[in-house]
């Protein structure tokens, strides 16, 4: 499901959404502001390419970044309900992952990916393995993200 | 100039960047996240697509919203020193504009953005007028802003 057609559902069904992005850092949020009229239901999001910012900015606990690190499912789970919560949107998405070219502090491997997804009834996160060089690993993790979004939507019909 | 440029600038002297993006929505972000490395300098930032975005994560205020819309020179400023705060950034980068295809409910034509640079010792807002369809706009206008941050950066060595 690509960027247009999940807008198109999150105005049929009238939800807004916002995005808090680590190693996508950006590209999920240019992929639906490049449709025009997205502001409808896209509000904005959070691009928390440092722990400082998803500390400071979304409210991600230190205490879960200090025991599993910024690529972990407690923090992909806490960077949604944060930008969730910040921008008032109804469903909040996250990615956190390693993009690469290297692997992240904690000996995670290149293609880690977590997606996550707050909505008024919970949050769920799914956990991928990506293969792929950077700019294919960031692609992935933002279809994907976007397909997340778009089950969802159809499943709240 | 382009991302990777920026980048090694900023490494070189040491500085911290973070954007705040309205009609960009996440493309300077992601033009700067597709360096490797990037988290050396970048920090993050904000994508406020939506008044309320900008109000609320990024601390503009309410009353300059109302007396001057959302694309003008007082909300890039202040866009650009609030992201610099909330982050923590030494740089604050702003983008706020009409990409199109229509013009903003102020009636500023399709073209019109405003660029605004937050540093120590003070903030700069370009204005430009750009021509071309919303994807050129929100192409060129990450282009001058990663410019203006170039310039700012070879202005301080």
């Amino acid at each position: 499901m690509n960027a247009a057609e999940v807008l198109a559902l999150c105005k049929a069904r009238g939800v807004t959404v916002a995005a808090a992005e680590s190693c996508t850092g950006g590209l999920i949020a240019k992929l639906i502001t490049d449709v025009p009229g997205a502001s409808a239901v896209f509000l904005g999001g959070v691009v928390s390419y440092t722990n400082g910012v998803k500390a400071n900015v979304l409210g991600v606990p230190q205490s879960l970044l200090d025991a599993y690190g910024a690529v972990s499912e407690p923090v992909a789970r806490a960077m949604a309900e944060g930008v969730r919560c910040i921008t008032g949107a109804q469903v909040g998405l996250s990615v956190t992952g390693v993009a690469g070219p290297d692997k992240d502090d904690r000996d995670n491997p290149v293609g880690t990916v977590y997606i996550g997804l707050a909505a008024e009834h919970g949050t769920g996160v799914l956990a991928l393995h990506l293969d792929g060089d950077r700019a294919a690993i960031r692609a992935a993790a933002s279809q994907r993200a976007l397909a997340l979004l778009g089950e969802y939507l159809n499943k709240e019909e």
